[in-house]
This record gives structure tokens, sequence and C-alpha cells, in this order.
């Protein structure tokens, strides 16, 4: 169990995102908690020690960032200054000092850290970076030169009371714009096989390491660290997104590891070894591969997750990833609705013991995660359904009903005293959204469909406009979908690039290049003002400029709009007479978000019911101490 | 003094940026001592109690965001969902529960926050959101109800204790595409005239309304906000990055406000009205409006400001906007050269009593800040020279010395014991940064220029590519200098779209507006490959594809390279054979960044010279209280 990023000198300053930090005997406590809690249970803890030189941020420190050798800054305008033989000095300095805090803290293993071009290390070695003159650049040797010198400067500073691994990047990934897997990134681990305890292997290129489901498989990294095993005899731990336990075995058997990594996969079920070890491998709860885990981290968010609602609220809000409390009341639930949210709401009910009824329109169970995983590269949604389903049949107390409608006359012959409304929303025609704030004109004709058409597997014909106000992934999916049955697409955006908001799931730049590749018209900062019988107009965002293009077919991806009828007739009972049920609603019928805001939503709801609130807001926040304040007025000033 | 917008509730939860919180008793510590402070000092402090609605991201609190009606949510695929009747009492609730915990915390001033469309009033208040037909939708009077209930509530609540005030943007800047100040702005302050005890006003949109000044002069508002004083007899506060005292006198004798409001002068010189109140005009640090402030807040960052280096740091580093510690020593300080980053370290040191001497190459004081403000719309640069040539006049400690060029062997002969080089950094002509990491080819003709060579006043003959590879101003500007002059121009970026490092500052939109209304081509998302002799070659970073340009001449906007010839020689010396002085660099010379960056790393050096540092990272962290994790094995699980 190894923490996140460990910076070890505010020259390597992550703030305010997340990462830990070892820059002075201060950070000791909180780091001494999670040691403290991976110990209890027998695991062992490490701290990945890095410094992020060129991309560290450095928001607080205020730090200029360094690196090998002059490279632009990460999002800011400032050029990374070369690191002279005193900045080298000082880094190996900083890291003996941290790796001295982590051992003292009571760490395990304690590593070196050089991938995701997120330590120092990994721009030394590559020449993209490194055009270095002494003695650590030039040939491998020397540009593996600092690498080396950490590790063996790790080694002998705590080597005798911790492990010291390594994390490297074997291949950037890049072809031959990099170094790669049989070139430089064979050559380092030849040179430093057994310098370290453990070689934790990936991909150097974060946004090649961390692929969505949607753009590579399983065990996508194994033909660039399949090597590591054949040149060192230490243990090697390597990555890919591996939830299938005999993917995992067989990894093992063949050789290739010694060791299954696995964040993204722990985080949708952290329970994933104890379910393997205990041999219940119908119920791990498989990790999608959607990457939300990564986007909340690059929005500043705490982490969260699709697959798992309880990601970042153990402490917050009390959620144990396995365990729930107790019913509070003998309350009988109609959930109605079986996509994500009334799916994960009838579980987390069941499991506390409520009696649940839930009752879906449709032959099948889990709405839209299943309806999308028809889509390119979305096969692994159905895992959203798959799993909920697979725990609610072991369930005695939660009834299903398929294919049945519910009214809200219905409810009232019911013995419910609780009624949870979980019927999803649907895409709305009109155009109303980011670019337009009134419908558009000529919304209202027959090829102008939404999304819900598409799934539903209307026949589209050509040429197609996707008029993509919203910017995530489904009209990226939709585009491909229809250019690979040979339709003509134009994607039409008032953004300045297709789906912006992938820049948060690592995909903004492999979406472009995908809808580029199946020759899809990329039309962008441009607002659809008119849709006509065969063409649609648009105008330039910045300059009214107006456009015509062809179009037989209109998909329009804008808002959703809840289907509430249900929840506003029963809300409508309820006032008028008061009855002998309460009524609620989650998920997209509730507020119309993404799949991990509707399973979170359903959680809560099940979590929630019968509990009172702890405090004002019923959750811990993290509050800054303020102790120094005291000695403020004397202290500002005097420095 | 006011707080930023202080949350009232868990479904407005602005973290992890800026901005307060008053959701629970447990957040009236951290206010109440801001409140204590500035009492202290005989000024009056407000809250800005605020709901945000529609723009809540809610990172933490998961809570969905909601608004008049349904609208896309910020920077997340989710629909904004429609507050219904209990929402609306609900938000009455928690803004009285939110002013009473302000009230007693002991703030003089409540607010109600109906502007920057961050405040859900704001939201009801126009027809671009507002689309509802109850008593909150359709005429004014009913889309300005939920206003008029938040300031009565408040006044009911807390008006005997607090004055109520109202911060609202009277016009939304956007033409007939919103409500104007002439329209339902001006009837929204007639209808609710004399209800408020203070009504502090600008324009609604927040990119609008923190115009930098590149694209806005100081009180570009006031035709807005002109109306307010006519329409009511309580007092006006209206706000306009005012830095000039007359200016303020001539607004207050015309009757257009009672007071000003200052943010961003403010931060830029804290001592702005008591410098004013003692006639101290001339020691006034005035703001050069780049909004590099709201940059720091967009980023994630803590705040900073180019011309006030203390921004940020009073607490952290102890630093005072005005006061300096005492001389740690007798030094005598040489500083080689005069831009940013060496004039504030003269003056820093000059301050603390040090004997400096300030040598610039130059025949004038103030380098890239002066060189830049000859640039379309960058006239205010020029401030952050003459704000601290006319301090270090003032001082008689620090000898200035122009158009004098120091050579390493010069340095022996004089008597000082510590060099401070900070002799800035060029522009780099080969090509090499974001998009290239070898030098482009073609690089090296004479028709290959730099910003520099711009600055410099050089000839320049169309058509012109402007290979703008760092994202920042100087691409834009230089684009908009050429093409004023008649020449024809065409942007090139391997970004998606021209300047995006400019969305922190709010320009992004229309600097991308004000390029195509000068009929600048931009040719976006491609690297450029080949300099020829009268065209280059780019390539599409997505699929390789190639397009060629014409091009008499290429800027190239890339890396840039520390000035740092002296400070090498220095170095050599000092290690061949130990001499009397020691060598220190700062600014551009040190890491190539942004002005706030040079000016920064000035003062730093100035600070810092002869302190003995406080712990291992000299300065202060907020760090997060842990007494909760003591049950956490306990309380997980039982929520």
């Amino acid at each position: 169990m190894n923490t996140e990023l460990c910076m070890i000198h505010p020259s390597s300053d992550s703030s305010p995102s997340g990462g830990e930090r070892l820059w002075s005997d201060d950070d000791k406590p909180g780091l001494r908690l999670m040691v403290e809690a991976v110990q209890k249970h027998g695991a062992l803890a490490g701290c990945e020690l890095t410094h992020q030189g060129a991309l560290a941020g450095n928001r607080m420190s205020r730090e200029r960032p360094m690196s090998a050798s002059p490279r632009p800054a990460m999002d800011v305008p400032a050029v990374v200054r070369q690191m002279d033989k005193q900045d080298i000095a000082d880094v190996r300095k900083w890291h003996r000092a941290a790796a001295r805090r982590a051992r003292d803290i009571g760490f395990d293993i304690v590593y070196v850290y050089a991938s995701h071009m997120m330590g120092l290390p990994g721009d030394f070695i590559t020449e993209r970076v490194n055009r270095r003159t002494d003695e650590y650049g030039g040939v491998i040797a020397n540009r593996a030169r600092l690498l080396r010198e950490l590790i063996e400067d790790t080694k002998e500073e705590i080597g005798s009371d911790c492990a010291v691994a390594v994390r490297f990047g074997v291949d950037e990934g890049l072809g031959d714009a990099g170094y790669t897997c049989s070139g430089d990134g064979r050559r380092v681990v030849e040179m430093l096989a057994e310098l370290p305890d453990l070689w934790d292997v990936n991909v150097q290129n974060i946004n090649l390491d961390v692929m969505t489901a949607r753009f590579a498989d399983e065990g996508w990294q194994e033909p660039f660290t399949a090597f590591v095993k054949q040149v060192t005899t230490k243990p090697v731990v390597a990555v890919g997104r591996y939830t299938s336990p005999d993917r995992m075995v067989s990894l093992i058997k063949k050789g290739l590891v010694d060791l299954i990594g696995a964040a993204r996969p722990s985080i949708a079920d952290p329970f994933l070894p104890k379910k393997i070890e205990d041999g219940r491998i119908e119920d791990i709860r498989e990790c999608i591969g959607c990457n939300t885990c990564l986007s909340m981290q690059y929005m500043g968010g705490g982490i969260r997750c699709t697959q798992n609602p309880t990601t970042g609220e153990e402490w917050r809000r009390g959620w144990h990833p396995e365990r729930v409390p107790g019913k509070g009341s003998d309350a009988r639930v109609l959930v109605v609705g079986g996509g994500p949210a009334g799916l994960e709401a009838a579980l987390t009910l069941g499991r506390r013991g409520y009696s649940v009824a839930l009752s879906e329109s449709n032959t099948f169970l889990g709405g839209r995660s299943v309806l999308e995983s028809t889509l390119p590269g979305l096969s692994t949604y159905r895992r959203v359904a798959d799993y909920r389903i697979g725990q609610i049949n072991k369930l005695p107390n939660i009834d299903v009903y398929l294919g049945s409608e519910i009214q809200c006359s219905d409810v009232d012959d019911f013995d419910f005293s609780t009624i949870l409304v979980a019927t999803g929303a649907r895409w709305d025609r009109d155009g109303i959204g980011k670019a337009n704030r009134f419908p558009v004109k000529g919304w209202d004709q027959r090829h102008v469909i939404t999304p819900d058409d598409v799934l539903s597997g209307q026949t589209i014909k050509g040429p197609v406009v996707i008029n993509d106000d919203e910017g995530y992934y489904l009209g990226g999916v939709i585009a491909e979908k229809l250019a690979k049955q040979g339709l003509d697409v134009t994607l039409l955006t008032p953004d300045p690039e297709p789906s912006p908001l992938l820049k948060y799931t690592s995909e903004r730049e492999v979406v472009h290049q995908a809808l580029l590749s199946l020759d899809v018209k990329l039309v962008t900062a441009r607002r659809l003002v008119e849709v006509g019988t065969d063409e649609v107009e648009a105008h330039c965002i910045y300059t009214g400029k107006e456009i015509r293009l062809p179009a037989a077919t209109v998909v329009m991806i804008c808002l959703r709009s809840p289907n509430d009828g249900l929840l506003r007739d029963l809300r409508k009972t309820v006032a008028d007479n008061p009855p002998h049920f309460t009524v609620h609603a989650v998920g997209d019928c509730y507020a119309p978000g993404t799949i991990a805001d509707a399973v979170h939503s359903g959680h809560r709801f099940g979590r929630e019911i019968d509990q009172t609130p702890i405090g004002d807001i019923n959750y811990l926040i993290e509050r800054p101490l303020v102790r120094e304040a005291d000695n403020w007025d004397q202290f500002v000033g005097t420095r």
C-alpha cells in the first residue's frame, strides 16, 4: 500500500493537488496515521518519494521548477531552469533526508520515483529533455546517473531498515519520439538490475499509462514491461488496470511479474485482494476504466469513482467500502427505476436489511450504463449493472420487477413506507445549453435526434451533424460509431476543441486524434443557430460569421431533463393528502449528471435513511490549524 | 474590508478554490481572526454571504448544483437542476443561519450577493437563465423576488446589529443578449432602492467586470453603474480598478458613488487608503491590471500579484507589505541589472538599510516591464518600473549607475561583499519548446526573429508567421501590433486555441475575438517543422498532415535563456579562488518566468539575506487537524 507521490522538498510542491509531502518533520504525523492503518491489517506501507522537477507547479513554495535541461514549465509561462551540480547535490541531500523521515515514520518500503515524467530521473534519462554535455548527459550511463545515485543514496541511508523500490517507466510510449523498452528503457534496467529491492515498472508518459478502457484493454502495458523479469532477479511489480484474477494468475505463472500493481482496480474495490484470497470472485466490483478517479484529482476535488461510491468518503462521511450500518426502521422501500442510481440504492438498502422492491419499466436492469455499453469503447460500462445485479440476486430481501411501469395511482395500493424515484433522464432536443439560451430554430423536425435515439438503434441517414454542446464523451463516441458505419459526420461544437471535458480523464488528445483518423470533420467555436431541412447554420462564437453544413440528421447533445413525471405526481399526492409513505428522488431523475454522480446519489440515500445527521452538515471537513495566528501581528514584518 | 465570497451551505461548495464558508459553527473561528484583525485597525468587516447556485462545483459536498432553471453546470458534464419551492425556502433558511453566524462572529456588514453570475439571485433575475412560470419567473418583479426576500430575511434576522449590503451586477455587459442597466438592471435597483443599507454595484459577468488593463481602462464600469445614485438615497459603492486618487475624488464629487471599491488596487497596495489619507500619492504601488491575482485563484494556488510580492506571503513568510526588518550585516551589495527583479531587490535591500549599488547596462531602468509597455494594451506594465524607481530615488543608500556594463573582471576591484546578478533573459530563436524538442529546421536565418527584436523596433516585413509555442500574452499582443501596422499576420500554435494560458486571466475569449477582428489568421494544433526562405511548413499535431504558410518573417515565441554569462563567470571565479564576495542570482537570469515571478524573486532575496531560516522550509503551512482520526476505525462503517 503506497502513498501517492510524496514530495521531498518545496521545490517539488504539488499544492493544491493531491499528493503527500515529506519536506519537514512536521509532515510526519499525517503520514504516520496512514502507516499505522496499513500495517494494522498486515500490509506493508510504501512511500513514493518524488521530486517532480519540471512538472512541479510550486504554487505555494514559489520555487522555480528545474530539470536536466531547459523546457517549458507546466501550464505556466515559465522556463524550467537547468540544474547545475549544486542543484543535483541538493536533490540528493533532500532525497536522503526524506528517506530518513519515511523510515522514522515506519514505512516498510521507500521508493525512488522515475516514472510518469513526474520524477526528475525520468527527465534526465530521456534525450527528449536531456541536452546536457556533462557527466549527466550524453550516453545512457550518464543519463541514468541521477537515478543510480538516488537508489544508492537511499540504500545507504535506510537500506538496512526498509526495502528500496524503484518505479520506472521503461518506455515513453511514443515510439521513435521517445526512449523505448528495447532501447534505453531496457538498458537502464539492465544497468541497475540488482541495485533496488523491487522494480515497479510501467509506461513513462502518464497519459499513455493511465489510458481509459475506451482506448486500451486491461494489461496493455505488458508488451512494454515483459522484459524486466528477464534482466533482474529482484521482484517485479507491474500495472495494467487488472481486474480479472485469472489474468493476474496467468501473468505470474508466465513469469512476467511477481506482483500485480493495482491502483484503479483497488479504488473501485479496495477489497480486491481479500476477495481473491477468499475465492469470492463474483463479489469483485470491477473498475470500468473511465478515469473518473483521475479526473477529480485534476479538477482539484477529492478522489471519486464510478463503481465505488464510498471512494473519498471513508473518513469524510464514515462510509466503509464493504460494511453498512443495520437498518434504522422497518421501512419497506419501493425503488422505481433500475438504472445506476436505483440499483445502488436498492443494493445498499438491501444490505442494511430493509425490505426492498425494485421496479424497472424496461425488460433489463442497468439503464444508461447498459445502453451506453453498446457504444464503441464503452463495453466496460456494463460492469456498473453487472456487479449490482449479481449482489442484489444474493439478497433475499430485494424483489426485482422487470417490465413494470409504475403509475402514481398504483403506489397507494402498495404497502410501502418509502418510495424512491430513480427514473433517470432523457436528452433534450431543443438545443438549449451552453451556446444557446433559447431553443434552436428548426429543432422540432424529425431529423433532429438525440443520443437516446442513437442508443435505441434508430437508423441514421448521412450526412450527420453532431451538435456537441456538452463536451464530454458522448459526442465523440457517437461520432466514432456513425463514422464507422460509413456515414459522413461533422462534430460541431462551441468549444475550442472536441470533448474538452476529457482533458480531465487524460483522453483529450487521443479523442481528437481518433476523430481525425476517422475523417470526422471538426467545426469548433461555432454555435448552432438554425436547423434547415438538409443543412444547418452555425455562427462563429467570436465574430458571428455564418457557415452552413449539410445535414440529413442532426444529433443534439445539450441538456438532459429528468424523467420526473412520477416524482411530481407523487409529490402532489403527498402535498394534497399526506399518505402513509414518503417520496424521495435520486440519480439523474433528481439532477442529470455522470454515472458516478448517480451511483453516489443512490448510495447516499441508502446510507442516510433513518440516520441522525452529525452536526450541521453530516460530514467531516479538514480544517487548518490556526495556532500560529496568535503571534501573527508580532511575526509579520520581522521576516 | 470584505471576505471573498462566503458560502452559506454545502450545496454551494467552492472547494478547493478560495472563498470562505459559513456552513456551520465550526467555520466561525477562522473568520473571527479576520474580523478581529480588521476591526483592530478601525475598519469595518463585511461578509459576502453567497449561494453560488449553478456555478457551485461542490467538489467536496457532492451536492448537485441548482438554479432558477436547468442550465449546464460549470466544467462538469451535468445539468443544473431547477429549484422547487422547497429549495427556495431552504436557501432562505440557510442564508438566515449564515447571517446569524456572521453577526455572532462580529461582522459589521452582511452582504446578499447577486453579482458575477455567482449568486443565485442573479440567475433568477436574468431571462437568459430564468424560464420559470411560477411567481419567481416572468415579469421582473417576479425574477427579483428571491433577491428581495434574501434582503428582507437578512434585515429581519440581523438588521439591528449589522448593516445589510447588496452586491448587484446592474448590467450583464452582453448588450441585448443579457439584461442592461437601462432595462431590468435599473428596474431591480429602483424596486429595491431603499431596502438594503448599502448598494455595491458592478457588472454581472465576471469576465467583463474583471477585464485587464489590456482591454479596459480604469473606471470602465462607470457608464453602467452611474444611474444607481439617482434612484436610491442609500450609500453606493462601485469598483473600476481605480488607482488614481484624483479620479476617485472626482467620482465622489460628481455624485456617481459614495465609496470606492478596490480589490485589485488593494492587492497591489494594501495601504492605498492610508497613503491617500497621508497625501503620499507618489508612494502608491499602482495595480497594473494584469489579473495575475485572479489567475492564481483559478489555478488553485494562493493569491499573488505582479506589483506586490508580499501578497499571499503575509502569514506564510511573515512579509509585511510596507515594513521590512533592519539589515542583518554591513554587507555592501552590487545589484547587476535594473529590470523588475533587480529593481525590487535593490529597493528591498535599500529599505532594510543596506548600502546598495544598482548597475544597469541600458540607459533606462525597468527592463522588460518598460520594453513591453510599448506594446498594444500593455502601457500599465511601466508602473512596475515607475513605482520602484520613485522609491529608490528617495533612498540615499542606493546608488544607480545607468549604461554600465559590468564584467567579471570589474567586480574584483569593487568593494562589494555581495553580488546579485539580475541580468534577465532573452528569447531563443531555435524553436525548441513545447512542440519541438529539437531545433526547428531553418531557424538560423535572418528572417527568423524573436520578441526581443520586435521590442527593439526592428522593421518587419509581411507576411508574418508568429510561432506561438508559449501560449501566454506576447503571441497575441505581437500579432495585434503587427496586424495594426497593416501586415498579413498568421498566429501558428500547437495549442487548440490562441493564448490558452490567458484562460486564467479571464482574457481567453476576448483575445480570440480581438485577433479575429484584426484579421489575424489562426492556425491551431500545428507544430512548426521547417522555416523556408519564404514559407514555413507545419504539421498537425494529431495526424501529421502538412501545411505550408507564406512567411517573409517568422517570430519565434518559445523558450527564453537566462543572460547568465556574468553569473557563470562570477561563479567560476568564486569556485577557483574564494574571493571577498558571494554571488547570487534572481529573476529571469535565475529562471525565466513572469514579471510577477521576477519581482517576487528579487523581493525574497532582499528579505532573506542575513536572516536565519525558521524550521526546515522557512515558511508556514496550513496543516489539517487530524483529531478525528483517533476514532476513525470505530466511525467508519457506522454511517
